[in-house]
């Protein structure tokens, strides 16, 4: 039987979401929510699917699952009605930008027995899957460091600079997450050192654009984290595990597979310059496993305590920034 | 408006090419034909289009386009039907074994005006696309020469060789379809020197597994195409052109892009394996390109008169083998 | 006119200098000293220089200059001595384990008008003077982030452990110069974390395997270095710089050229295991650089300075893990 | 026991070699003839030995061996002369232009039993020996394709074209011995394509500057050659060889391993331009082999027996060029 989807925005990165479930086996997309009628309008004109409310959806009998891609002050209220509600929901990260809303959330999930998925997508990326398949063969030996080289091609506007959370909440959430996923151990402390190089109106606004990361486990494993919010040559998504016996390494994507090679040397195409265009597998991979897990009955690939985990890793990174020393997670969880 | 199309023949082409048209803005799968039940079914079943027998399409007034996808033997004769019944075709290569039977569906195409595109699927790789497009923006000055590396994983089965015509008919006139399109004049000579090195069993059918083949025009650019039906590491699809000024050349695409580096150096993924992953841009790049040629009323991207020609190519090819020396195309034609 | 030598130490790394003299233009090998006997018996067999004791050697009329090889509690006094008998001076890093002592030898060099260059080799590797010559050129616009990766293929003897002042004074040490060389700006802070994840018997003689250091400018440019005593797959020296327009990156050198490609996949050799034959150009080129700049009387291109600014780093370095926070250069300086 | 040398011919490549002679242990230059006095001055001043006439070399009884590097048309005179003198020789590639002249010349040698080298330097650039010790090893399984790509930076000055005895004499030389080497079986027909393309110069001396030729064993194995005098992107050298169980590809050195990534995407440096910095290895390697053969007193590496053969694919390409057909070897052998 066919899953039956209903999506919670149709920005961005919910059109993203819609495509995927239409494109899904064993999927079906059946409404789409937005105060926005325009917006609406061209997701129900692409798929053919329902325009509904948010309260229409949460009473549907026809809808078994929500995907939430309004903007994140709705998230934690959206999860804890739809868990109510009996739905399976997928939540894009993060579920807040408050660590007490997010645990008083989780209390709701867990007593309700939610099936709630938070959306990780680089999890679900066929290279860093492959790099995670690796080290659980064991490949490389024993995990000892992790480095996380993740750069934006360029800064988004103020506007979304400003309700962002931050540096560390919006952009090194995912390195965090995908460090805990490859470091197989949880991460005990965090130093973080942030600056302002690219646009001082980021600083003007109290962002950072960059950064860099160390996080440790107790066993002394190590996993650095370089960001920026600017790379003149693309999107650049690059990940190292070094293990005892061997390390694995994801490359990045270019536009193409084309070398130009003239007087002046070898020339490749730059790297692909959109998160939608390089992690286009990955968002597919990812409502593919949620649904798979749904319809199995078995646990959720990503969870709610992941989103918490990644969330207090930045939180204890903007203590780090301010107070110039390593900050113990568990001071900030 | 959409352009309604009918897929002849529900094979595993037939299915490549009716998961592209399904996902084509702008073109709507109406009906199959195939006289084996379950193939049609299944297509039916996959993208909820009508079963119906050839003679029921030629007569629908609701197809404006076909695919033809049916064995080789059929595709002359359907282009003719379905050219005169005004029908758009678009009929995967070659169109005949025959030279005489191509020429003369040729004259029937052209006598009634029809509009017919050849499936030669590499031209709308975005890989060598991107070459094309560097020569025709002159980032390498003059042609000079193309180099074309071929490889299959491994050989078809002994009922496909037989049927196929054999390796320049079958393998290399895709490689003979690229040169003319990047050499940017017509081929005027071809050498071909052919081997049975792979499989005795390929020789006893009269057929070889290597070949290397040197295409000249009239103005000494060269083209060196060579073939092996077996490549241990995959399917090997590299495209190299020498220009006055620079050489562009296009890559081979692997299984993924990680790297794993040991004691014994670094190890990366072999080649995706199979024609269908390998090409899976490229087969939804044409039936997008005949669409909007159909809908633009603009000239087939790929047209009969490639078809002859790369077909002339192989022909002359196996004159070369058999004579030992240089071949005349004039002399096939 | 030739510039006279004497190498003072017979071991490894002063065969490789006696080499690179021997095999410069320009200079001439004039004498080795090295207490043990069969040492300095070996470099005058191959190079036909004469045995001397280092007092001969300093007074000798025929030297103009020496390279300090000895053990490196030696190099300080050496230093001072060679430089009051008017000899030019080349002094494999560090000066001193101790500030302190580096900085009273300073003293005397600047008193003395000492020509005194030390051996930070990597700054005369051809691909990190490209490198360098790619920013001080404008091609990466203002320097942002350094990324440096440095991992020897294994750990040195415990023997030379504890003499080598720890993994920061010894190994880091490099990095810290490669760091200051390419940040172009002095650096402020250093946060360093560092773990014993390879071999527990380096934690026991009271040193570190693995570490991940960041560096800090007064404008917020920042610089990561990571490093471990193990990496299976050879010698990994890499080097990267993000600037405001662009990214440059040096590359590892691996054994040789060659790919396999089998079913498994693509295989490449491992890197080159040593430094001595990864940094065989670089050994050559400093010596030449040293020379050039005795002969021109033009500046030492790596000063004394340098040697106490990258043990300062080292000491903050370890101060920084001691503390667990980010410690200012000018406490320890 | 040392080898003693001379040189004879002090240009280019006597230079090359005397660096080599000078630099090998176990070898001792001492003496070099050219009648130009200048040239012959300058290898005196750089390495030390004596200057003498050819006549005088013959006669001399501290030299054991020669390295002939003069004029093409004195080779084979030279050799016969310094075989009758007992002296091991080297000599660089061809024995002679003239086919007639290579064999009496080889029966000097064989009635005298001299020791004769012929320096076909590329079988000794390091990466081409992992090549041939991948086949040699199995790894390759058996030898089924050779692809050669072989381009020089630019074409030499027309004197130099005149007495080369044209591109497949001069040029792909080279190239036939390598194909022979890593063939593993005698070449028995040769198909060869010429055109002038960059140069029509070239074509008013009689010469060509792009060829491609494709080489035939008895058993059905092929090699490519791909040949032009001029490659943008600097010297082209790459080999390729495909087995029945894998491949195994000799990859371009570059100039240095930077990489520049900038909005317009990722620049390598072109390739090492010259054939002397390219083979600095294989040239010091080649000369190593000798002295081991001669003081070894095993089979020289290469033979005369080679350069006849390499002269014979040539002959033979010539032909097929003139006459548009596939040669067989014997027939011009």
């Amino acid at each position: 039987m066919s899953l039956n989807f209903a999506i919670l925005g149709a920005g961005r990165i919910g059109q993203v979401h819609a495509r995927a479930v239409a494109s899904t086996p064993g999927a079906r997309l059946v409404a789409i929510a937005d105060p926005i009628a325009p917006a609406a309008e061209a997701v129900r004109a692409a798929y053919g699917c329902d325009i509904r409310t948010i309260d229409a959806i949460l009473a549907a009998a026809d809808v078994d699952a929500v995907v939430i891609c309004t903007p994140t002050d709705t998230h934690a209220d959206l999860i804890e009605r739809f868990v109510r509600a009996g739905k399976a929901v997928f939540c894009e990260k993060p579920v807040d930008l408050s660590l007490a809303r997010v645990k008083s959330c989780l209390k709701v999930v867990s007593a309700e027995g939610g099936k709630v998925m938070i959306g990780f997508n680089r999890r679900f990326d066929p290279d860093f899957m492959a790099v995670k398949a690796a080290i659980d063969a064991g490949r490389v030996g024993k995990v000892e460091m992790v480095t996380i080289t993740s750069r934006d091609p360029g800064a988004p506007p103020a506007e979304y600079i400003t309700r962002s959370g931050g540096i560390f909440r919006d952009m090194t959430i995912h390195d965090f997450d995908m460090a805990r996923w490859l470091l197989g151990e949880e991460v005990e402390s965090v130093f973080a050192s942030a600056s302002v190089l690219t646009d001082p109106q980021i600083g003007a606004l109290g962002d950072y654009d960059s950064a860099n990361v160390i996080l440790r486990t107790a066993s002394g494993r190590q996993a650095i984290i370089t960001n920026s919010r600017r790379a003149a040559y693309g999107y650049d998504q690059r990940i190292e595990v070094l293990g005892s016996t061997a390390m694995v390494a994801a490359q990045n994507h270019g536009e193409n597979r084309i070398t130009l090679a003239d007087g002046t040397g070898f020339h490749d195409a730059p790297l692909l310059n959109f998160f939608m265009t390089r992690y286009v597998a990955a968002y597919a991979n990812e409502i593919a496993a949620f649904i798979a897990a749904v319809q199995g009955g078995t646990p959720m690939p990503t969870t709610t305590h992941d989103g918490l985990m990644a969330l207090a890793l930045a939180e204890a990174a903007l203590k780090s920034v301010a107070e110039g020393r390593a900050v113990q997670v568990a001071e900030v969880l």
